[in-house]
C-alpha cells in the first residue's frame, strides 16, 4: 500500500534514503490552535466523543493537511485510550486535563487489568485509521501512535496529570515488582494496539514517552526503555509492510544511544538537545525527528524562519532528518505561524538535499 | 567568621577537602512538609510576611536543624524578593503560586526597572541573614541564595508560573535585545543582593536556575549561562571570606561542563543525571551537589536508605560530594522520611571517607 503514496518523502527520510526536501509534520498538528478543530470539538460535545467518533476523528486528522503542505497525517486520538479501554473511566474536564474515575492504586487493581481487544474495545480507533487511510487517497502516509507503558502507567496510577508523581514514584521505589507487573500488562496492550493499527492501515508508528524524562537514568532503563524495546520487538513488521517506528522520550536527551539501540527506525529529539550533537551520537543508525522549540511558534514569521534555518543547519546535509517540533504545538499558537514554519522547512531544506540522488541510503 | 564553625564539613566538601562523612542539606529543607513551618506560616498570615519578618524567617530557617543533624542552614526566603523590590508587586495566592501585579511586558517596562538597594528595599532579607547567623552560634554554615537572572526574568515577564512560557519565549525569539537588557538589570540586582548577603554573614551562596532547562542549548548559553558567569565574577569574595558559590540549573545535565567553567565552586545536579557520569565530566574541577530523586522521599525508610546508598556509590570515594536532593522537598513528604535520609547519608558515607586524611584536596 505504501507504494501508492503520492508523497513518500517522510517514509524515505525514515529509511535514511535521499529526499528532495526535508519532510515535516508537527506533533499535535491537529489540535486546539486550529479554529476548525475547536469547532469540531464543540460539535462533538467532548474530547472523548471526538476521539470515539471515527468520522470526526478523520475530519480533524485531515484539517491541518487542508491548510499546510505537511508530509504526514497523524491519527487524531489520545494516548489514554488504552487505559480507558481497560476500564479506568477516562474523562477530560475543562482546563484540568485527563482524569481517571478508577485509578490503579493496589496490586489487586493491577491484577484485575485485562488487555483490551483492539478490534472490540478500541474498535473506534481502528475504524478511524481505516477511514483516514481511505480519505487520504495516498496523499501522505498516516502515522499511528501509542503512549509508552511508563507514561500510561503514570496517568493510570496518579489518576490524571501530576505535579510531583508521588504515587507512581512511591510504587517505583517501594513496590518495583508491582510496577513491573503493571508495565507488562500495559506493554502487551500497547503491542496489540499498535499491531491492530498496522493491520488497519497505519504506515508509520510513533511511541510517545512523555514522562520518561522524570526518571533517574537507572529507573529510565528499567521502567521505561526496557518496555519500549519490547514494543519495537513485538510489532508485526514484514518486508512488504516494514512500518517504521519512531520513539520519543521527552527529556531523554541523555539516553539517545539507548533509545537508538532498541531497534527503532527514528528517535524523536526535544529542543533541549543540539541536533548536531544528536546526529553525531546516533545519526549513523537511525533517523532523527525534531527539534524546534515549540515556543518558537510564538515568534514573528521571519523569526520562525531564522529558527527553522538554524535547525536545518544543525542537522546539516544528508539523509535521515524529519523536521518536527521538540514537543506538541501549544494551543495559543497562530496558524499562520505554523504555515511560516512548514513553508520555511520545504524551501530552506532544498540546498541540503542537492546531491541527494548520489548519497545512497 | 567561618573559622568559628563547629561543623565545617560542608565548607570542606565545597573546597574539595577531605571530610569524615558526606555533608547533607536539602533544598527547601525549611518548608511546608514540616508542621512547625505550617504553624509559623499561619501565624505570619501570608508567605510574604513570613519572608519579610526577620524573626519569623529566622525561626523557620532553624526549624529543620532542630529536627535533623543537617550540615547547613539555608536562608528562608524566596527567589522573587528581587523583582518584588523592583516594584512588580509580588503575592502568593493559595495553590496558585506566585503572581506579579505589574509584570514586565514592554521595553518601557524594562527601562523603568531600577536596581534595588539591598540594605533598603531588601533590608528584611539582610536582617534575616544577620539574625540567623547570630542564632546559629556557628553550629553550621548559612547558605544565602538568589534566583538566576533567566529564571527571575521568566516570572517577571510571564507574571507568575507558566505552562508554556509563551511571553518570555516570544521575547527571546522576537526581541532578544530587549530580553538581554532585562537580564542585565536583573543580573546587576542579583550581584548586589548576593554581595549584601555576604556582608550580612552568608557563608555560602547558591544560585537557582530553576528554568534554564526549558531553553535550547544555544539559548541557554546566551540567556542564562552568560549571566550566571557574570554573577560568579561579580561577587566580592576574598581570601579571608572566600564564600563558595553553588550553581544549579535544573534540567541542565547536558551543560555541566559549561556551568563548571563559570568559576563556581560547586554544581548542583538533578536526579536525571548519573552522579558517576557527572563526576567523570566535571568532578576534577568542582564539587557536586545532589542528586537523589525528591520523589524517593515518598518511599518507606528502608527503601530511602537503599537509594541513599546508591547515590553515595554513584559518587564513590573521595572529595567533593555534597549530598542533596535533585530538587526541593515536596510538601507532602513525611518528616520521618527526611530523618531516614539524613541519618543514612551520615552513616553510609563513612566508608567513602576512611582514607580522607590522606586524600589531600
Amino acid at each position: 500500500m505504501t507504494n501508492l503514496l503520492h508523497n513518500d518523502c517522510l517514509l524515505r527520510a525514515l529509511r535514511r534514503q535521499p529526499v528532495d526536501v526535508t519532510p515535516v509534520w508537527l506533533m499535535r498538528q491537529a489540535g486546539r490552535y486550529l479554529p476548525e478543530y475547536r469547532a469540531a470539538r464543540a460539535r462533538a460535545g467532548s474530547f472523548m466523543r471526538l476521539c470515539q467518533t471515527p468520522e470526526l476523528a478523520c475530519e480533524v486528522t485531515l484539517q491541518p493537511l487542508a491548510r499546510f503542505p505537511l508530509d504526514a497525517a497523524i491519527l487524531f486520538s489520545d494516548i489514554l485510550t488504552i487505559p480507558d479501554a481497560m476500564g479506568l473511566g477516562l474523562s477530560f474536564s475543562e482546563g484540568e486535563g485527563p482524569q481517571f474515575a478508577r485509578p490503579v492504586r493496589s496490586m489487586a487493581d493491577i491484577a484485575r487489568l485485562a488487555i483490551p481487544d483492539p478490534e472490540i474495545e478500541l474498535r473506534y480507533v481502528m475504524d478511524a485509521v481505516r477511514l483516514i487511510r481511505q480519505e487520504l487517497h495516498g496523499q501522505v502516509p498516516l502515522i499511528g501512535f501509542a503512549g509508552s507503558p511508563w507514561t500510561l502507567a503514570t496517568y493510570m496510577v496518579e489518576g490524571g496529570s501530576s505535579k510531583d508523581y508521588a504515587r507512581i514514584k512511591g510504587l517505583l521505589y517501594d513496590q518495583p515488582l508491582a510496577l513491573h507487573r503493571l508495565l507488562e500488562v500495559v506493554t502487551a496492550a500497547v503491542i496489540a494496539y499498535l499491531n491492530a493499527q498496522i493491520a488497519a492501515g497505519a504506515q508509520i508508528l510513533m511511541v510517545f514517552d512523555t514522562w520518561g524524562g522524570i526518571l533517574t537514568p537507572r529507573a529510565y532503563r528499567e521502567f521505561s526503555l526496557a518496555y519500549l524495546a519490547q514494543i519495537v520487538a513485538g510489532l508485526h513488521r514484514t518486508a512488504a509492510q516494514p512500518v517504521p517506528v519512531i520513539l520519543f522520550t521527552k527529556g531523554g536527551g541523555a539516553w539517545l544511544e539507548d533509545i537508538a539501540a532498541t531497534g527503532c527506525d527514528a528517535v524523536g529529539i526535544d529542543w533541549t538537545v543540539d541536533l548536531s550533537a544528536a546526529r553525531r551520537r546516533i545519526g549513523d543508525r537511525v533517523a532523527l525527528q525534531g527539534n524546534l522549540d515549540p515556543a518558537a511558534l510564538y515568534a514573528e514569521p521571519e523569526r520562525i524562519r531564522v529558527q527553522v534555518a538554524q535547525t536545518l543547519a544543525d542537522f546539516g546535509p544528508g539523509v535521515g532528518h524529519i523536521f518536527n517540533l521538540g514537543h506538541g504545538i501549544q494551543p495559543g499558537v497562530d496558524p499562520d505561524r505554523v504555515r511560516a514554519l512548514v513553508d520555511a522547512v520545504h524551501e530552506l531544506s532544498k540546498p541540503y538535499h542537492v546531491n541527494s540522488a548520489d548519497a545512497g541510503s
